[in-house]
């Protein structure tokens, strides 16, 4: 195991875990304030040690995107999964399986076909799940609209054919675009309000409806009143990002993941660095690109993680990463940052760029390094 | 190992081996007429059956991308590695172990300051490395200029130093943003001139310089003379991909690497079809963004793999693809992609969406899959 961040061959991908933590707690202590069940989304991470950091700081449960997190948090002690992506119906015998073991799994669908398929199944193999509904709250991608008839006819589907509802669930992405406090105060109400109404819909037909969770970085950090709801669900609070930063949502001191690389070469009539983090590292989100600041493929930082004002890393092949400075023409780049030397590049995306590589090296205040494996695939 | 694409899980990456194989031979066939040796990039693949099939076919040796690619070649075989990213110190140590063991590793540099350094830490170990130097034949990344004095420099100071001069190598990567036969053929006549060149002045300073390496996917599919060249490295050939068809170098039916998905759930209203390949299987590249036709994150096809004339995967979340077809308010697209249905995604990008999988499932002509693993991280 490295003993510094100096013997890591790069590029690499570091964890501050300091960082990490007070974001943890940060997030903890909000839904405990607002009196709420925190049920982080481990897809940002997708490593073990991170998800046991937020259980130990009171998390309740994981929400997962795939299967295999699911399949891999259950080996390793954790019950309540919320697999909360709509099941397709070639998917529920891994479901299944997991149940069988003891896990206590939970699915989610947003159709009425897909109800009937989770009946379907769970009648033949004489199985009860526990089912999520998933409501659209702002139009930007899945889930039932509350004025859809189907809403009512998926609950009332799910119970006479045996399986549970667990409640309704909304994801109000469209979050991601917003960077005022004034919007994003507004569309945590609307994500609140309209799950809360889908919840009361189905119990006003009769049906029972006990769990309203909803959650997306940017609104469960803007709420200020979650009356109704549960459960929050948040993924990429626990690392931030350049993308987060834009928001609102975040400080530079908060970000946690940063790529370490090497200076490679240089062009200097270009005024490029030429380092060995491109896009295989960083990975080709461009998220901050039609944001208030543009980072390119990322900021960059010194070696010790001070941000390079003007310093961007602005292209990106495979395995070559080009770096700017705003005011280059006066500086002596290949002195400055000579051949070998390091720096780290904070992220567009944490959990685009954490999933291009197999491990995080987890750093901490000392500047001791763990290495921490993550999934790849599904 | 499954049967067929049937029982596979979705998302996977899909390679048609019929085509692959197809695309193998064009190129080496190419080569082969031009009279140079083909040495194909594996950072496409980076899949030893799909290496094997190309050395099979006639390639000369490898390039690779990281040091982790050419130590998996070597343990399975392949003796001929070219490291094709200018070397950092930090990284001879890892060469080194290679060599020692009996690898004909190569190396790159691009400055005086690097080829110092692997002098020194040559002259250190009593090794003789392989090198060559990197050429800028266009301005689009790493790369000495031919008219730049230290061309000459670092060959005398390899020489002097005792390590031995491989030659020069380049690679037209500006040829991904031309799409017209006469501009790829202008490029490649310049890619191979100015290389051509670059051993010309070492070898009018009395130095020896073997070779000259030249490649890109577009520019050695259109190189009309390749006089003076000794070999030729391409990549992404073996499967091709939505850039090099708006490039202009591929038909539709050699693009040999897809993404089978499955329909899990609908918006009606919006014409949406959400499907379970989202950015994470295929990659956040938008490489055709800024070419003649944006693909958005990618060409829809039927599960059988013909393309579906304007349905493209238009949004991407992590675990989300929306898929939106040209002339949707005429087709019910519920009854049509009905939830558990499957389509193949056709990506912009083959090394990008490759490297979000663990393994392609290789599909042969009766439809039977294989599973191939494929490398991840350095």
């Amino acid at each position: 195991m490295p003993a510094s961040t100096a013997s890591l061959d790069t590029p690499a991908a570091l964890i501050d875990r300091p960082r990490m933590q007070r974001n943890i707690q940060r997030m903890q202590q909000r839904m405990d304030d607002l009196g709420v069940r925190l049920r982080p989304h481990i897809k940002t991470s997708k490593c073990l040690p991170v998800v046991q950091a937020q259980i130990a700081a009171g998390a309740s449960g994981v929400t997962v995107s795939t299967l295999k997190e699911a399949e891999h948090c259950f080996a390793n002690g954790i019950q309540d999964i919320f697999y909360a992506v709509a099941i397709v119906p070639g998917k529920l015998d891994q479901a299944l399986a997991l149940r069988r073991k003891g896990c206590q799994l939970s699915i989610l669908t947003d159709s009425l076909v897909a109800a009937r398929a989770i009946v379907d199944f769970g009648q033949l193999h004489d199985e009860s799940f526990d089912v999520w509904i998933e409501i659209d709250c702002d139009g930007h991608r899945s889930g039932v609209r509350i004025e859809d008839a189907a809403l009512v006819d998926i609950a009332r589907a799910l119970g006479e054919g045996g399986q549970r509802l667990c409640g309704v669930m909304t994801h109000a992405g469209s979050s991601y675009e917003l960077d005022t406090p004034e919007a994003l105060q507004a569309l945590a109400e609307q994500e609140r309000q309209v799950c809360v109404s889908a919840a009361q819909r189905i119990r006003a037909a009769g049906l029972a409806c006990p769990q309203v969770s909803i959650g997306s970085t940017p609104t469960a950090l803007s709420a200020l009143n979650l009356e109704g709801v549960t459960e929050v669900r948040a993924g990429v609070y626990v690392f931030f990002d350049l993308v987060m930063h834009n928001v609102g949502v975040c400080r530079q001191d908060e970000l946690a993941l940063s790529v370490l690389t090497s200076v490679i070469g240089h062009q200097p009539d270009k005024g490029w660095i030429i380092t060995d983090a491109g896009w295989m590292a960083m990975s080709r989100d461009r998220g901050t690109q039609r944001q208030q600041h543009d980072f390119g493929y990322g900021q960059v930082c010194t070696d010790a993680g001070d941000w390079i004002e003007g310093a961007l890393l602005t292209g990106a092949n495979q395995e070559h990463g080009i770096v700017t400075l705003s005011g280059a023409e006066h500086v002596d780049i290949t002195a400055r940052y000579p051949i070998g030397s390091r720096l780290r590049i904070l992220p567009n995306h944490a959990c685009a760029t954490g999933a291009q590589f197999p491990h995080y090296c987890a750093c901490d205040a000392t500047g001791e390094v763990q290495i921490w494996s993550r999934l790849h695939g599904w």
